[in-house]
């Protein structure tokens, strides 16, 4: 089997071959012409590039390790579809290092990665206290979470996003709603809105915290005691997921939404949308955060010494159903 | 930056370096002893592998390529999270090719895969057509579908999946239950066991095709035509997105369920169940399918002239929840 090299592709296409690699690798400004010429021979003679050679010569693998909690999770799925396809366009592949929810997965693949040599990092799992980030010498880019001076962080706007559900359960007549969130800590912009929109409306906030490490049935059992313990007329969630399990108890106690209970969301991921339509909900720039953090991982890639800017957040916007 | 070697782990575990490397490699017999010793003198000396040249010497990337639809689909979310979770406890990594739902990225990736030089391919698509496979020299195995002799198809019993869907349709008190599916193909064992269970208690068989190639509006809207235009009281939708669908315009249009309409859905996903618990449905085996596709898949890599065996169906069962 004699497989076509470089040097073919270049002939075929009339250039020279560092013009070839330069189309190739995706590196440089070229015309679509030449483009288009050696994209066509690289079809025609079933051109592949010998890309663990290539990366050992170029000492670039071409590689991007994405590390999440799960993408079985709608939100993380979305993230990580366009991340990838991000990814792609740029010419590079995407390792998914999928934890599993777990710190301990998360630990072991920041060491994979490194040792992988991948050229750089997108992480957007939720895991405090991971301590691999700070030994880590390769471009790293967070996602919605803040892991360090030297780390730029993409984000949507959390403060924003919990004004919004807050203000509308307000507006909509809830006087007593109450914020379902994972951890109230002080970096929680969500909650910091909700309980600064409450007190502005002179409103009594609750914030029930069901906690990180909590099962989705746990989740679900503490959530579902909660609610029938404390009485309350909305729920403003910290994600769909959390939000769909207040409906479900809305339906199972016998409540009727939104007279009952008003449900507000936060994410607005596809799946959960397209599976229940109706669900009002924060939506999250998802795709513009995955391309964002693409962009600025590459910028680092491509320049190690550039500064790290602080990213301004990108904009949510509020989704409107029959749950409110 | 002085990097530990593999003879300073070998040193510090008082092991030779032949043993350091098997134990690296996850090859041969160890006691678990000497596994303990060399994970320690690992973790103790901060030894990083540098896999990229490992996978020149020894003609193994450790990598693996998975193709799938999209993972922003709760199905194919979750069976990718267990497609890497299998393949991280087997030493190898993932490289993740969502297709974002079109046959021209699949049959690229087909393409990069090889010029990668990854060990195998688990591809999930649903896509039909794509010539690439046919091309392939490398070990692949496919989830639920037919690429030909050679390539393995991992699956779940959807024969069965439809006999059940159907009976407890009927069994509940359905009598005009629709089948609604992506493509009405000769293949499709789903419609295949809807068919004859409706035929075995003469009651008559409709099937409705949205077309694979419908966008998620598109599809909605077809659907909601349909059961608008014709009269029935059951579904039996072949994923659970469709069947939320169907519940979306029951309660839109102010039919109850399961009194007026009983649907039962397809896959049980853990996303959509938590988001829907009380959607009835065909739980696909997602995890064992994730983790056969693996194993099958390292036995063709380990041994490339291994025979292709016929895999029997993994067992499938009914969730039976408040929409039936």
């Amino acid at each position: 089997m004699n497989r076509p090299k470089l040097q073919d592709v270049a002939a075929r296409a009339g250039v020279s071959v560092a013009t070839a690699s330069r189309v190739l690798n995706n590196r440089g400004y070229l015309s679509d012409d030449i483009r288009r010429r050696v994209d066509e021979a690289v079809a025609e003679l079933g051109y592949r590039p010998n890309e663990i050679a290539r990366s050992l010569i170029g000492q670039r693998s071409a590689l991007v390790g994405l590390i999440v909690p799960t993408v079985a999770d709608a939100f993380f799925g979305e993230l990580a579809t366009h991340v990838e396809g991000a990814l792609a366009q740029r010419g590079y592949k995407m390792l998914l290092c999928d934890c599993h929810n777990t710190p301990e997965r998360e630990e072991k693949y920041l060491d994979l990665l490194q040792g992988n040599r991948v050229d750089g990092i997108i992480t957007s799992t939720h895991n405090r206290n991971v301590a691999g980030y700070g030994r880590a010498d390769l471009p790293i880019v967070a996602i919605d979470r803040r892991l360090g001076e030297q780390i730029p962080t993409v984000r949507s706007d959390n403060r924003t996003g919990g004004f919004l559900a807050t203000e509308h359960l307000i507006a909509r007549g809830s006087r007593s709603a109450v914020h379902i969130t994972a951890t109230d800590h002080p970096g929680n912009e969500r909650a910091a809105a909700y309980r600064e929109r409450m007190a502005a409306h002179g409103l009594e906030a609750r914030v029930m915290a069901y906690g990180f490490g909590a099962s989705v049935d746990e989740r679900r059992a503490a959530i579902e005691t909660w609610l029938t313990v404390n009485p309350c007329d909305g729920v403003f969630a910290s994600d769909d997921v959390t939000a769909l399990m207040a409906l479900d108890w809305a339906r199972k106690t016998g409540r009727r939404v939104p007279e009952d209970l008003r449900i507000v969301g936060y994410d607005g991921s596809a799946a959960l949308h397209t599976a229940v339509p109706g669900l009002t909900t924060v939506r999250q720039p998802i795709e513009r955060m995955a391309v964002r953090a693409v962009e600025v991982l590459v910028a680092r890639m491509t320049d190690a010494t550039a500064s790290v800017e602080q990213e301004p957040p990108l904009p949510v916007e509020l989704r409107h159903g029959w749950t409110s």
